[in-house]
């Protein structure tokens, strides 16, 4: 039953498309014919992610080179929002991020940073830059920790990375704050991809591979989500305490063959 | 009235002897005569520190270099501590801590791991060997991480850094378990000092920089604490929600004049 009366997919993308890894990572097998049929279908579609190691345009023109049929236009990630937050506030970051994450803060006053915004910074998470993070939070009177996302890890192609999450509980212990997340499983970010693809959540399927994050995030805001066993899926994930999906299915192609059968 | 009926002292090093620093730090005025008093006195003494940046023969050797008359006997610390407990309990460490502390583990078997110990790894905290650590943890079945000492942060000479408690909140978080403290402010660690030192808890007090972990912890075990403004002591500690030291002090040497004078 979970396949029925579906306007609308949002898909992760890193596990759910492809797996990353330093050399940029490779496609996993099925979803980019996946991504055809529901084009063809016309099924509403939003790329849902929380990469934050590359701006839209270099993210997206990945996707392309791997034969993925997608533009910047369909993505939802958390920098736009997280800038949208900064202006919306008169928030000055300090970044701890990916380097090519930066363009995405090109128009945003740095200067006399009172936040710290912490996204998935990888070969930038040194000892360094997390203790000049901390002291810039440590020194605010009242600290501001904005964080893009807070997955605990992540597969890459040479083994399991950890996210951005991880860093944020180390910053938020250790200066005594609770971040603000921007990303999924924040409801608020889950609502603006509904809107730009303008399906209601209960006409739209979420399907990723992180049982909280995508799975119990689009749960929380009234959409079905469905768990891949691509990417970082673990069995054990089959016994979370908190969280079921809709439907376990082995890929992506699998849930949208379903899918389109009900149709 | 804090300062009666005394027979020991257990003194936190780091803030209150010394500030440590990349250059191995500098004495804090006034603390070198403070330990000749408390030993002509014939009070007790126990050094009870987090201190695994160093084996005890070389933080001693550190700690003598800068005036303090101070033994190896004397000093409480986490390495030993949790060699006892792997030894009881078969466990076989994977260990990301600094360098300098990886003798204190000599006698360990470190084949095949099962558990991950983590001290304060300083430069050690490198993206590769945080991700190395939790991918041995998140391999197995029942992760186990041990980790010596919680602290926050503290202070070195060229200004705040993060302690162990962040990576560990990081790791915690990333691999859902939560880790075993080895170290202040365990009750199984302030009593080992207790008992090493002869001394029940209501005739001894504890005085250190760190609210949490030297006051709160000594607290917790029947001790008085006090703290002094030395070290990471930062005003807002005086509004602590829920530790209150019996008292506190400028530093080490006005404490002990306190105490001698009530002798």
């Amino acid at each position: 039953g979970w396949a029925r009366a579906v306007r609308g997919l949002l898909l992760d993308v890193s596990g759910v498309l492809y797996d990353s890894g330093a050399d940029g990572g490779v496609p996993i097998a099925g979803p980019s014919a996946a991504l055809k049929w529901i084009k063809a279908s016309g099924l509403k579609l939003r790329l849902c992610t929380n990469e934050t190691q590359a701006t839209r345009e270099n993210f997206v023109r990945k996707l392309q080179g791997m034969g993925f049929d997608v533009s910047v236009s369909e993505v939802t990630a958390p920098a736009p929002a997280a800038c949208h937050i900064l202006k919306e506030r008169g928030l000055r970051p300090h970044l701890l991020v990916h380097d090519d994450l930066v363009p995405e803060f090109a128009e945003i006053d740095k200067t006399n940073p009172n936040c710290v915004v912490l996204g998935d910074a990888a070969e930038n998470f040194t000892y360094a830059n997390l203790n000049e993070a901390f002291r810039v939070l440590i020194g605010m009177e009242k600290p501001v920790l904005i964080s893009l996302g807070r997955g605990r890890y992540y597969k890459e192609t040479d083994g399991l990375k950890l996210d951005v999450g991880a860093y944020m509980k180390a910053l938020e212990y250790a200066c005594d704050v609770q971040a603000e997340v921007v990303g999924k499983p924040s409801k608020r970010f889950f609502e603006s991809a509904l809107a730009e693809m303008g399906v209601p959540a209960e006409q739209a399927i979420m399907i990723g591979d992180d049982i909280v994050n995508d799975v119990g995030g689009a749960q929380q805001c009234g959409m079905r989500a469905l768990q891949v066993r691509t990417g970082k899926y673990r069995p054990s994930d089959e016994n979370h305490p908190d969280v079921k999906p809709d439907a376990y299915v082995n890929n992506l192609a699998e849930a949208v063959d379903i899918i389109l059968q009900q149709m």
